[in-house]
């Protein structure tokens, strides 16, 4: 009995959680990246026993895939995202941080996997169908129809056995689940697990002058997103000018009040109350005053992390070694992974 | 002047010659390879000057392009190329021959450029509409539709100047010089000089079994090429078996008579010698002998090359320190220009 026990420790203990995923590199995170995907992937560093692995990814070849962007422009926004993460308390020694294109395994197993895959599949994506309608007919890179085979290549070179990805996502989850189980079948190997889908409770932050639209780095109005960068003042100024409507008391309606109740939803995001806690704590004051207490709880919460972020953005050595530290992490992972893939496959 | 003179040379020097090309692993090579391709590769081995480098690149990741292949049946198809090049007299001193999957920087670059390229124009190549047919409607691998980007980085990683190719790689060529000038353009460089097509006049062989076709490994009938691994028993009954006519004289008529005027331009490229001095050398012969003439031609030429072969591939150590050798002198290179490609494009 004792000896079937330590035979089935040993079992679970080659099946260790790999969670991988990728972050764009679009600058300074706003909050909608915050509680859309960093506060989750704390809550991992926390909860994960030690021998989860933990891969957290700038993707920089998927940063070109609309068009190439000026060098600098790229760079930089590598360097604030970096900055932004670690200085929202990803933690470089739980996990591995590193720069997508500084482990080139991850475009070798893309080419193959590509060999594995259908372009009328790539092309029934809705984001690519979306995407692909700001071009004239066929003047789509090509980047932007495969690049949910290099997303599959992120997780798989790494055997990633867990994938956090919000619901906009779950089409692309299946090519990566699907590409794992066609190589597994076409080489009759078990070389990939197949990959789950990790769900969490995320807060999706909507834009503070549109609550229909999420809060994003491609909205033109800087004054629709928060972001880590911003100082007490400019905070105060974006959460006094966010949209409301007419009535002055503070409920959350979202189907008749959706302004407001995108505001609610945010001071409950971020003083981790529930909407309802929170419209309890407002039920004295007018939607003016509670905008600019959201902007108090807001800078409470994101003050320190805007300090350490400026920091470290002032110290292009320290986010240098922080990249190179998770590349040197990662490669060595994916290199001896990706010759197992070549070795099966007949590529050596 | 003297002066003047030190100067321009130095600007020539920095612009020496690099020529590349990318061979297919199909296995052993055919004579429709070695006159279309490998004798003239020998040649350029002969006339380059010194500091001409000679990338010869065996291009297993193209292999894959229209599905994945058994993993044994792809490695001895990289070794039996391999053995079948050097026997031939591809001289790994001179040449850089080297396995495409060991230089992972061909598929970095591969992503990269493809981010600067469009679907539409790729799907307008003649080759991937020929070879898409075969596929149920959007079935069609995506590597196959992409593959002209990888061969564009197979010879701008190297920043090829020069490519001896066929006229059927003409629109593939136009989408390597497009693409170096785009990227030039788009990072204000210089970064990627414009390849040239290298002209060079090639024997085109055809089947042996229907000289409307050209001689590939692709035939389902073995009858219809002569292989370097073949015997001279092999070589006789191939040529004993290849298609004549009812006339038994030996002419040169392309039109009237194109199986014995393919067999009398293979006599020629094998020989050195022109169709009409073939023709005249076999004038009191019937095209019954002719036949054993040719097999005896190539035996000659050909089982000294047969003989190395069969050495070398009877040694797996040999062909691993060739491709081992290879990778490592082209995998220096290849890094050095993908860092400075990354730094122009913003990824470092």
């Amino acid at each position: 009995m004792m000896m079937h026990r330590r035979l089935l420790s040993t079992t679970v203990a080659k099946c260790n959680k790999v969670v991988m995923s990728g972050i764009q590199p679009t600058g300074v995170p706003h909050l909608g990246n915050y509680f859309g995907f960093v506060e989750n992937w704390l809550r991992l560093q926390k909860t994960e026993p030690a021998d989860t692995q933990l891969f957290l990814c700038v993707v920089d070849w998927h940063a070109i895939t609309t068009g190439p962007l000026p060098a600098v422009e790229l760079r930089d926004n590598v360097r604030k995202m970096v900055a932004g993460l670690v200085a929202a308390g990803v933690d470089c020694k739980r996990t591995v941080l590193f720069r997508q294109s500084a482990v080139p395994e991850h475009a070798e197993l893309t080419w193959l996997l590509g060999c594995l895959e259908t372009t009328a599949r790539l092309q029934r994506m809705p984001q690519y169908k979306d995407k692909s309608l700001q071009y004239k007919k066929g003047d789509v890179p090509v980047g932007l129809l495969t690049y949910p085979i290099l997303q599959a290549a992120d997780v798989l070179i790494y055997r990633g056995t867990h994938v956090p990805v919000g619901d906009d996502q779950t089409q692309h989850m299946h090519i990566v689940t699907d590409l794992a189980d066609h190589f597994n079948k076409q080489y009759k190997c078990e070389f990939f697990p197949k990959p789950l889908k990790m769900a969490s409770a995320l807060a999706r932050v909507k834009s503070l002058r549109d609550p229909t639209k999420k809060m994003s780095k491609s909205d033109p109005d800087a004054r629709s997103r928060i972001e880590l960068s911003d100082t007490v003042q400019t905070v105060r100024e974006k959460c006094k000018k966010a949209l409301t409507d007419t009535e002055s008391v503070v409920t959350f309606e979202m189907d008749r009040r959706p302004a407001v109740g995108n505001l609610v939803l945010l001071y409950a995001a971020v003083a981790g109350l529930s909407p309802d806690q929170v419209v309890k704590e407002m039920s004295s004051v007018t939607t003016g005053e509670f905008k600019l207490r959201l902007a108090e709880c807001i800078s409470q919460r994101f003050e320190p992390i805007r300090q350490r972020y400026e920091e470290l953005l002032a110290s292009p050595d320290t986010i240098n070694a922080i990249l190179e530290d998770g590349a040197a992490k990662a490669r060595p992972i994916a290199k001896s992974n990706m010759d197992e893939i070549k070795r099966i496959a007949g590529f050596s």
